[in-house]
This record gives C-alpha cells, sequence and structure tokens, in this order.
C-alpha cells in the first residue's frame, strides 16, 4: 500500500485523497500556510521554518511519494524534498510555475504564441513598457500572484506611478492587452512511465478575478483549436519531464490560441472532470505520481461546474435537484472563499444551461452565465 | 458540520465515509469484530464487552447520527445506543433482519410473496419438514449465516441426521426448493423525513454462495415486475419506519417475485450505482440519515459490477481499460474474502458484457458471467 505525501493541505489536497482512497493508497498532509481545511489526518502544520521541522522529517519518513496541491511553496523545501524523495511534479516545474518571467521565457521556447510581454524593475522600465506595448497593459508581479490579487490594468499613462506603488517595488510582468472571445484551459496528465493524456478544453468564467464557471467541452470550439492545445500540452508536459497533471490557461483570440499562464498541478477549472469524465483529474493525478495506467479523460456529456464563493447557498434545495453533484470542502464562509462547487452534466448545452440556472436559483446572488459572459465582452 | 458515527469498520463502512466528505460530514468508525479494515480514523475498537466500553462512550459523545453497515451486531448495544442518540436505520430494522423468523413473519404480514417454511428445532422437527414442504429441502440458520455460511441442502431424507448435525442444534428455517430463473435484489432508500426512493433492480450471479456479478438495470425485466418490487420496498420501508438503505433480495420465478431475505444497509449488489447512478446507493444513505433531500437512483445506463474475491488480479491492467471504474478496499488476500470492485458500464447489454470478458481476463481464474448463469440453471 503506497503512502502519498501532499505539500499543502486544502481543498484540492482532500480531492486528491478522496479519489485516491479507492486504489488502497493512504495520504498524509504537510501545510506551510497554517490553515488547513483538508479535515483528514494525518495533516502536520509548519509554517515557520519547515524545513528545520522534525514534522517534515516524520512526514517524509512515511511516504512513498510526494506531491502537492498548490505551486506557491518555498523553493527550497521542494528542492530538499527532491533531493532525498520521490517528488512529482518535479521541483523543476514549482520553479518555472512560481515566476512569469520563466513561464514566458519556456513558452518562447516551444513556441507556444503567449502575450507580447516586458520585465519591470522600476517605474522607468513600466514607462518604457507602456511606449513599446500601447495601453491598456496588464502588469502582474512576477510571482505570487493567483486569482486575480496582484495585478493591476493600467489605461493611461498617468496610472503609471500608481501601478507601480500598488504591486510594484518588485519584478513585474507587464502584458499586452489583448482581444480574446474567451478564456479556455486545457489539463493534461504524465505519469512517470510518461504515458500522457489531455482533457478536452474548458471555457471559463469570471468573476472579479475568481472563477465561477466551467464548462468542457468547450463548446463551438473547433478541432484545430483543440489539437493544437494537446500539442502545446505534450510539449510543455514534456519539457518539464513533467508527472502528473498540469494546466494551461489559455486565451483564444481571432489569430488562435494565446497561452496565459500554467500551473503543475489539478486545477479549479478541471473540476468538472469528477463528473464528466470517466476519471476525474484527482484520480489521473494519482494513478500518475504513482505510476499507474492513467484513466479516460474524455468528457462523457456537456459537463459544467459551478464555484461557490464567499456563501454555500440554499444546499438543500440543490441537493433536491435530481442532475447536481454537490462538493463541498468543509470550509467557513468568508468573502471571496472557495468552498465547493456543484458539477451538472446534460445531454446537450441548451438543457446544461437550463440546469445551471436552476441551480444558481439556490445560491445567494449568483451572477448568471449569461451577466458573466456579457461582462467579458463589454470589458474587453 | 455533522459527525457521523458509523458501527462496523469494514469496506461498507469505508465507501459510505467517502460518499460524505463532500457533505461536510465527519466519520468515526466502532468496531465489534475485532478486524477494521475502513483504514480511516477515528475507529474505536472494542471487540469484548463493547455496551460497557469507556470507548462506546467517547464514540457516541462525538456523533450527532449514528448507523451500521453490518446488521449482525449486538441487539443489547443497539437498543443501548437507540436509547440514548438518533440511530438510524432503527434497532427494529436491525432485530428483524438478524432474524428470519422475524423476516419471514414480516413478509407474511406484508402479504409479500415468499418460500414456504418451517420453524425447526429438532432434529424431529427436521423430519416434519422434510414430509410437508417435500425435497430438495432448503436449510439455514436463523441468525447470523450470510454469504452461503449457516446453509444445508437436504437432497434425501437420509441427509437429516447430517444437516442438523452439521448447523443444527439451534433453531433453523426450512424452505421449500423453488426454481427461480434468476437472483435479483432491489435496493431503496427512505430519509428521516420520509422521502423514499428506489434504485433499479439488480440480477446477481453467486459463485459458491458469494456474489460475483451484479448487472443493473436488470437485462430483460418487465416493467410490472420492477413495480412490484417498488411496491414491496415501500411497505417494508415504511413497516419497519426504516431510515437508510434497505436491501431486499429476491426470486424471479415464474409465479413472480419471491422474496429471499433483506438487509438494512448498503449491500453489495448495490455497488453498481457508484458509477451507473448520480447518486450512488453510500452517498443516498447519507442523505437518508443527515435527512437531507434524496439524491436520483436512476440508472443511467447498463451497468456491471465485477466482485473480486480472494485475489485483486492484475489491477495495473484493469486500469488501463477506459471503461473500468476499480475500487480497492485495503485488505489483504484471502481466500472468499471481498478485497474490491470493478464497476462497469456501457450503452448495451452487448457492449457491457464485453466489456465485462475484457476485464475479468486480468483477474485469476475468474469464472464468467455466462459460466456462472448456465451454473445457476443447472443447479435448479
Amino acid at each position: 500500500m503506497k503512502t502519498i505525501g501532499i505539500l499543502g493541505a486544502g481543498q484540492l489536497g482532500r480531492m486528491l485523497a478522496l479519489s485516491g482512497f479507492p486504489f488502497e493508497m493512504r495520504f498524509q498532509f504537510f501545510d506551510t500556510s497554517g490553515s488547513p481545511s483538508v479535515g483528514l489526518e494525518p495533516t502536520y502544520i509548519e509554517p515557520i521554518e519547515p524545513l528545520k521541522s522534525e514534522g517534515l522529517k516524520n512526514f517524509l519518513n512515511e511516504c512513498d511519494v510526494v506531491t502537492y496541491e498548490f505551486e506557491h511553496l518555498p523553493l527550497d523545501l521542494v528542492e530538499h524534498i527532491e533531493s532525498k524523495h520521490t517528488l512529482y511534479p518535479p521541483a523543476k516545474s514549482i520553479e518555472i510555475c512560481q515566476d512569469r518571467e520563466k513561464e514566458k521565457a519556456l513558452f518562447d521556447t516551444l513556441a507556444i504564441p503567449t502575450t507580447k510581454y516586458r520585465i519591470v524593475n522600476s517605474e522607468a522600465d513600466l514607462t518604457k513598457a507602456v511606449e513599446e506595448l500601447g495601453l491598456p497593459l496588464v502588469c502582474k508581479t512576477t510571482t505570487e500572484g493567483y486569482d486575480g490579487k496582484g495585478q493591476f490594468v493600467l489605461k493611461q499613462e498617468s496610472d503609471i506611478a500608481e501601478a507601480w506603488s500598488t504591486i510594484g517595488n518588485r519584478t513585474l510582468i507587464a502584458e499586452e492587452f489583448i482581444n480574446f472571445s474567451r478564456e479556455l484551459s486545457v489539463i493534461a496528465v504524465r505519469s512517470a512511465s510518461g504515458e500522457l493524456k489531455v482533457y478536452p478544453l474548458a471555457e471559463n468564467q469570471h468573476n472579479d478575478g475568481i472563477l465561477r464557471y466551467s464548462t468542457a467541452p468547450a463548446p463551438k470550439l473547433d478541432k484545430d483549436t483543440a489539437a493544437q492545445a494537446s500539442l502545446y500540452m505534450k510539449e510543455l508536459l514534456e519539457a518539464l519531464k513533467h508527472v502528473g497533471v498540469l494546466t494551461l490557461e489559455l486565451f483564444e483570440t481571432d489569430s488562435g490560441l494565446i497561452a496565459n499562464e500554467m500551473a503543475p498541478r489539478v486545477h479549479n477549472s478541471g473540476h468538472w472532470s469528477m463528473l464528466g469524465a470517466m476519471s476525474s483529474q484527482f484520480e489521473n493525478h494519482i494513478r500518475a505520481i504513482a505510476d499507474l495506467p492513467l484513466g479516460d479523460t474524455e468528457a462523457q456529456q456537456p459537463t459544467c461546474m459551478i464555484n461557490l464563493i464567499s456563501h454555500k447557498g440554499d444546499i438543500e434545495k440543490v441537493l433536491g435537484l435530481p442532475y447536481a453533484q454537490v462538493h463541498l470542502y468543509g470550509k467557513e464562509e468568508r468573502s471571496g472563499r472557495k468552498l465547493g462547487h456543484i458539477n451538472v452534466t446534460a445531454n446537450s448545452y441548451d438543457e446544461l444551461r437550463w440546469r445551471v440556472e436552476n441551480i444558481i436559483q439556490h445560491l445567494d446572488d449568483y451572477p448568471s452565465f449569461e451577466q458573466l459572459k456579457n461582462k467579458e465582452a463589454t470589458t474587453m
């Protein structure tokens, strides 16, 4: 019986464990954030100097394979673990995904189209980037930003000083503003033996930078675009010698797909696979790192995932709907927090939309799918 | 967050917990057999005098609802728990399902057809039963027999002494031998509020008294028969004021359905629902005892469950098949032991049979579905 150690102890770790128990695996968690929500034992909590802790030693002694649910981990910690144990995905994947500059460089190396960008280390650099890439200009910290945090959209030259003082005083990446019709994501998985599978692309709708809906397969996606995304994933997985799930966020534009950013882990935009595919992203991540054959990644029907943010809503009412699969993470309600998700499938996209509308009636002030589609269109 | 206490700590308890975690429930286990395999904490093990133990007190203090995965529990223990806590299903369901005599009496009261029977307390009673019901005659202990244990089939009068000495010296039930075309089972669930749902019937194939295959919906079942089974379940659930899952095993005969026996719990013949229905029997048991709305019980496609008995087989090969869902229980291989199951669905029964044949190629000496069908037919 294999013991899998998970760095991070939130809902992604929890769902990884729930997927791995049926394969007779044991799980333990090592949390450096100090706020685990996984609700499964054993969980080692070492927010301060984890590298020097007894907890880490005990945790590692029990592990056959170490993985993670979260890439914003101290790099020295993961490199230390990798030097002594089997760590999947490799520390290299963390290093690159932690740093937008390195990530962009990898996209460039593999000729994966991405937005034009400049690395910005001063207000003067930012001024130059505005001159070269035009306005609006999207600025992000190169490290640690996620869910829309650490971002600033410059609309006019007079925004430069404010942008630098708000998120600057550290390395930023400035990216040209592009017109895209929608955000897509693609999730793929590579096993320790090199077997490789790709999930169908999902279409994602956000609100205030937080994912609200993922629909897979992305509606009205042409075959060439899907094939292109698969090719990018194969190149990325091979280049990183990645083992486990890798997620790539993409923009769909008139001139094709543009890579935005990637995450070396199971991803919120892949939760639909828990209902819509034979093997979920969680199950396939576990299979990959345990070097088992990968499970089927095809979508069986159009599937939508609805994120529960800030409020859980009237979950009893949702449970009364015969087509809703509810998954709650065991967390208290708090503004902006991901508390759970609801999966729903249907035979057609029309039926799927109708079911989604029925579900969100029972959630507090939930923005409709159409509202978010329109909002995206108007902010472009 | 609700804490569910489960009496028994085997694979059924494990699968109940895995179904309940996504509803933010906690689980703990109380085991009186001394051999828990659940692999989830906390598990209290009190095989000797559980009623007097500190463990029981601690277990109960933490529970919002107590349920069980196994009905062969000391009746005084469950009655004690019910007197102080919420116990679902009720102790009455255990009392009746533990005792074939009481079970038969309930079938009679509700006019649910069952085999003719006699209660046997001596060799003389058994002789009389043979005279009245004819040969062959099926003898079972009234309590504690399961998976074909505690049974004796009398084929001739000279078997009487051997039958009595083998399984007798206690109360037996002698049942007429009936010709049946197949064994079916029906699983239904009733919530604390009285909501009631029924799963489609499954067709079951056994080998040496142990379930090997369950296929749902049972192929070639006419609508009236299915409706009849649903009606029986409704009557049983209401009569027992049962809360949770109830399983009834039935024989299909030329003169209709004959009730064999029931179990007040999730059942091996319902594992297909983990893949084949929107809400599995485990999820619905949890919903029922937590008084949540029940989930959908319809079969989405023809589904077959294959039990892994004694050996796990070449599971890696099975995992390589895109249509096989593998669930292992974390138990060591041992002759006759249930170690896991494999679920498979298909668009048609023909495709389903083909997939099942492919799967069992990777299991050690696994009897084929057709072999067991034929064996049943020839032993009738």
